[in-house]
């Protein structure tokens, strides 16, 4: 119905934008505006936002396309560069956040398959309140400070592996160390063919889209071909979501890409702002603002915490920064955002858990978005400067 | 399902585009690709382009969206200016071709209803190929080139209160007379009012809009103040398309309106394209390619030149255009696009007619957009030059 889509765009739009702006405006991540429009207009209060078929499809299509987006704003020289010592701490946080979730999870009496989405929520990291807060303290060009950008961006790829295998395990129903490995494998060399081949003939795509004289007939053919990719995922089992990363990444360095992407931000932005505001919409989280429930979520937002903390420290720590750099790096990537709610999304629209999980999640988001400027503050500005590192293979 | 939502994206957007890329280098308006595109894709030929609620769905928002674009495109000083003398014309020519359309239905034994919408075909104008003529042989600025310019303006809304009031009819299940008038009046004033309104506040909308400083947050309050008026349409029983069109029209001359419908152009013209592809897609063109049916295609190709010749020619001779200007107007305005589509398509997929009417659509205009580059070249290069016209209340 033409009025559905009408009422959801219009009240996400203008009420989620105005969150958006007022959570800009107290440092915080504008995803958390979206949230908070979600539970006002949906059904946990004014119950006004309708939920359909086609809002979900058209809100779903919207975060392939922001995933698309980020890709692009990534730079694909530097993400190749950074898979060297910084994959190795990404490798580290990720595992570490992704097993303190599923563990949270299984002792809470959670399925396998529900504990592994629980891992996949506390596991991607999003950090521009980070980035915010080294600007203002002036600590962002320092070795941690780089070790946070470079993880950062790798992370993106981890947080959407394992959403990815999640969402394949969803498809054949268990969980098993097999399954995982395949899928992760599969996900992977799926993801690296892609920006491989993607990449070498990104300027030849770019130059004949740009030929065309019809409007829009750039930007047209990029969504196009991006799409395409998408639609391909379905013949070897994967979300779309990994081919809108991977192609965006492959084009994101091809001559003219910047107008193309330019044109890109504004139906990516609203359209990732309907899906934000509609999934939170759709559920009542009167139903979980229970006493019992107090205690989950306190050890769930603690394990978002210590997840970062253990995974991204040691590692650090092991390939060799002084401790107190460890901690710094592991501070730097307590918030979570986007990728969090989408992947409590994703379990909870298959019922792998309750509100409770995507209660949850949004404190996680809320919390970790708070708590990161005072944390990284205190220990960047406490302690000795870092001014040089000496590690094999660190760049900067 | 969203594997089908990007296979149409994919394929609307790489072929929709190419296609619209070959008609136009032939100085054919781009939409012919759209349905060229259409018709090799869809069930036609070769049976690949997905069809379901939710690409309908985001299909039909595409042409609101679309309409919204094309009110903000317009110019509102201009567009009030013209209602005038212009509006006779305007009267005139939509008013025969809308009835040259309604009596070959019923002379072809179709319903009243049916009848109505073959009427609605036959309305609307776009005159971009003229445009693009009159450019050539430099008689643009001519007492006849404004007068096709100020019609072809106010035509778009006669079209669009065809539709409208057709798919009120549609609702009530009949056509009569009594009800015409009142649809018509309701969805005037609506319109009328809509715009005024809008344009009072519309610097003020503008100016808190660019306040946001999230990103994209004023091309977002400014589609969701449209599609929220396009919703309230629903309460008084009229199609959004109206009121994407009036609030459009209402924002076009908002200071910094320009850069925002920048931004909504890549939607409009991404989603337009793939309503066009869609619909044509829809419909298997082979079934009504009938030799019986061939009387009726040429009946009705003529009939759209007929319309505009004698209701545009008559009407500028009347109000004191010399012939041969008379007849220059006319000509300008035989040919037709997205609106001739659109009509047709609400038609036969309300059941009122089958495919032969959409493909007969699609012939007029094919045919009017060929043909008109032609007469035009003759009509205004033989003959006396016409370089001033002395009419009351006729402005340039």
């Amino acid at each position: 119905m033409i009025y559905d889509l009408l009422l959801a765009f219009a009240t996400a739009l203008i009420v989620g934008k105005l969150f958006e702006e007022l959570v800009l405006r107290l440092n915080l991540p504008p995803v958390i505006g979206d949230l908070i429009a979600g539970l006002i207009l949906g059904a946990s209060f004014l119950s006004i936002f309708p939920v359909n078929d086609t809002i979900e499809s058209v809100a779903w299509l919207g975060v392939i396309i922001l995933l698309f987006y980020a890709g692009l704003e990534t730079r694909y020289r530097e993400f190749m560069r950074n898979l060297g010592i910084y994959g190795i701490i990404t490798l580290g946080e990720a595992l570490s956040a992704f097993i303190i979730g599923y563990i949270i999870g299984i002792l809470f009496g959670y399925e396998p398959l529900s504990a592994f989405f629980m891992g996949a929520v506390l596991e991607a990291t999003s950090i521009s309140v980070t980035v915010k807060t080294l600007l203002d303290i002036g600590k962002l060009a320092t070795p941690e400070g780089y070790a946070i950008l470079g993880v950062a961006v790798l992370d993106d790829l981890a947080a959407l592996i394992t959403i990815i295998v999640g969402k394949n395990l969803i498809a054949r129903g268990a969980v098993s160390v097999a399954n995982i490995i395949e899928i992760f494998f599969v996900a992977l060399a799926f993801w690296l063919l892609t920006v491989i081949l993607i990449h070498r003939i990104s300027n030849t795509i770019l130059r004949n889209a740009m030929k065309l004289h019809v409007s829009e007939g750039a930007v047209s053919i990029i969504l196009g071909v991006f799409m395409l990719v998408g639609f391909i995922t379905k013949y070897i089992g994967l979300s779309p979501l990994i081919a809108a990363y991977a192609v965006g990444l492959a084009l994101s360095e091809a001559r003219g890409i910047g107008r193309i992407a330019e044109k890109i931000r504004p139906i990516a932005l609203t359209l990732s702002t309907l899906y934000f505001v509609a999934v939170t919409a759709s559920l009542d989280i009167k139903t979980v603002l229970k006493p019992e429930l107090i205690p989950f979520y306190i050890i769930f937002v603690l394990g978002a915490f210590a997840g970062k903390l253990m995974g991204a420290g040691l590692t650090s720590y092991l390939i060799g920064f002084p401790r107190i750099s460890a901690l710094r790096i592991a501070t730097g990537l307590f918030p979570r955002a986007e990728f969090c709610i989408i992947a409590a999304y994703i379990g909870y629209s298959n019922n792998l858990f309750g509100a409770e999980v995507y209660l949850a999640a949004v404190l996680v988001v809320l919390i970790t978005n708070l708590f990161t400027p005072l944390v990284v503050k205190i220990v960047f500005t406490r302690g000795p400067e870092i001014t040089h590192i000496k590690i094999r293979g660190l760049r900067r």
